[in-house]
């Protein structure tokens, strides 16, 4: 496997576009991803109860449609607790876009991700497409536009791409996603859209995606808030023209991992842009005596607000690591529990069988102070473990979100 | 029932004091608490796996032992994560109170607060026994000095206390208790102390207090973080002179009505007192179909990030509530929900099944404006209600818990 530059038009046959269409004041605001060939389209949802019209439209399609060519996004309103009427726009957006390239409404996908409850604007969405479709590229640049299009109070834009040989022939995986508040996925996570130009069945892609953001985009987590519009989708055009994956062996597993490997960047590159984040905070758990039990234990350290504020601070406040160990939900022995901090800057044990090693405060801060730092948990109960990801809390992401609407 | 001034030493029979012994540089950091009378005692405590010193003390004393005398608490250390020195510690502390007080160590509980991973100074402890046990009184003033020594980043003492008629005998329960950070009580919460001089059988106690924190206490989150030393304790010591109540029924009903009441104006002291807070958030789920799912969804509510944030904005920005609703693991119909803000500025209805009212965000900026904040969400299901307290994400909170240590 080889990592390559790129996004969503990495792999072969598919183009891409971003423009400012005029949702937002000044800021790129809708994009279009296109491929003339016949995709299979596999996707993960929000399991949130309320869920925004454009999910409701891409699980109609994902799961009862074949095929699809085209996925229509805007950033700026989520479309999100609108009603009929919401849904109805998903319907205009999709249609408008099937008759300008010639195919069925069926076979276009939509997203939408910024403020809820308000109605998008669906004839400035329709000028856009019009806009956007003579422009399409299958070129890195337009990726790029398209990645800056679907940012919201994201700051950097996010891609990742590799390149994997299945049966002699060069297959790309490629994807954008954007993601930065309202970060807690549990199913899958935010906006996130992944391109290959292997040739691979409906049934083994989503196979592969199911199991894939169960490691990475469920394992972020910003601020403990499940989005209504939480959606992966992950597109298939055959393309690449190696022998066609329809079931699990040597050829899929290099194609999951290569798959994994994208979503594991994406999912990273959400944590580290969390809201207000100044630093990417990892967390592992080993030495548990089960997956399940190493991610609840991952996920509610990397989810507590106490620990997220001391991360800001640079400070080893350990017992607030352990206290959210405690309150996981998950059994296991506390006074058995080693505890390390790592980052560029070393590595040191804090805590050994749930007692202080009376480590170093000035050497723990050092390390505290790198732009990625990582806690490993180690609770001696047996060989699982599991990798979260978050971010420190910050007077900045309380500010983006106080100001939000403003 | 009659609310009343005062706190533990409004009830009959209870001495206290508060004084600086020298954890804190400058602060009070002890107190002790006090009846010559034995007490029958309750208690509930944190459900966090990783459990402080102190809690596994009380929990000792509470369920395996008939009465109590006394309560020591320090403020500045939590003594949790502490090992079997910890433990020892609290046994040194109840034996050096019940050596001076000539009662068994069994009859002292103890409850720390403050920085976890910390052994306690006992030796600075013990001489705080010793300077306090002279200075106890059964005077108001002396309940405001032991309620400002168990502070920690709170910003206010917290005190509540009322009386009630039982059998033609005036019955006072009245308590103080602590809290600001760390704090989502998943079965109690933090400190607080309550004393009454009701006669009452240590099993009616008991029944009392374990309902009473389920719709009290356990309602409040500041900052969805369960802290290992959340300690309720309830002392009753029978010197008001009611006929001893040992069974439900007319008395029991109007003691658990007045002890209610004490425990809701110290929880909701906690929420609007949360660390860095500028407004106390309650949130109210009505029509509900059990009073489960009207608790889930509230509580889903008052702890979302997103949510508590636009409170500090004053920004209606409802879909972060219903989106909060909906990940909260609860099912209901996204489009019945009625959405209402209420403060002492007016009543404004925000969403009707599930879309906005158009109401006007002028309105709902100066309702919100205020320093207590209502969110009120019928689901429209059926008859059942709970109420959830919190409070707003300010710049402070993240302040105060990236520089705590320091």
């Amino acid at each position: 496997m080889q990592v390559i530059e790129g996004g969503v038009t990495a792999a072969k046959g598919f183009q891409a576009i971003g423009i400012h269409a005029g949702i937002k004041k000044n800021k790129k605001d809708m994009a279009m991803l296109y491929s003339k060939v016949p995709c299979a389209a596999a996707g993960t949802f929000t399991t949130n109860v309320v869920k925004a019209a454009p999910v409701k439209w891409d699980q109609e399609i994902v799961y009862n449609h074949p095929a699809a060519h085209a996925v229509v996004v805007n950033s700026g309103v989520a479309n999100a607790c609108t009603g009929e009427e919401g849904y109805g726009y998903c319907r205009e957006t999709a249609g408008k876009a099937a008759k300008l390239l010639g195919i069925d409404e069926t076979e276009v996908l939509v997203g939408s991700t910024g403020v809820i409850g308000q109605q998008i604007p669906v004839d400035t969405i329709k000028q856009g497409i019009e806009r956007m479709i003579p422009l399409l590229e299958d070129t890195k640049e337009a990726g790029v536009l398209a990645a800056e299009a679907i940012m919201t109070t994201d700051t950097v834009k996010k891609e990742a791409a590799v390149q994997v040989e299945l049966g002699g022939v060069t297959v790309t995986v490629g994807g954008m996603c954007k993601g930065s508040g309202m970060i807690h996925p549990n199913m899958c996570t935010m906006l996130s859209f992944v391109t290959t130009d292997a040739a691979i069945s409906k049934k083994m892609l989503q196979k592969a995606l199911s199991e894939s953001v169960k490691d990475t985009y469920n394992m972020v987590s910003v601020d403990g808030d499940t989005s209504t519009n939480d959606t992966v989708l992950l597109l298939a055009n055959g393309v690449a023209g190696n022998p066609e994956i329809t079931e699990e062996g040597e050829d899929y597993r290099k194609f999951a991992e290569a798959l994994n490997h994208v979503n594991t960047e994406l999912a990273k590159k959400i944590a580290g842009d969390g809201e207000g984040a100044t630093a990417l905070f990892e967390v592992k758990v080993i030495g548990a005596e089960s997956k399940e039990q190493a991610v609840t234990l991952s996920k509610s350290i990397v989810t507590s607000s106490l620990t997220k504020a001391a991360i800001y601070g640079h400070d080893a406040n350990w017992g607030r690591i352990l206290c959210a160990m405690g309150y996981s939900g998950a059994q296991f022995d506390p006074e058995q529990v080693d505890l390390y901090f790592e980052s560029a800057a070393g590595k040191l044990k804090i805590i050994e069988n749930g007692v202080s090693t009376g480590y170093s405060e000035e050497e723990a801060t050092k390390i505290l102070s790198e732009q990625e730092v990582t806690a490993i948990a180690d609770v001696k109960m047996g060989d699982a473990h599991a990798t979260a990801w978050g971010c420190d809390l910050t007077y900045e992401y309380v500010k983006i979100n106080a100001d939000y609407r403003s």
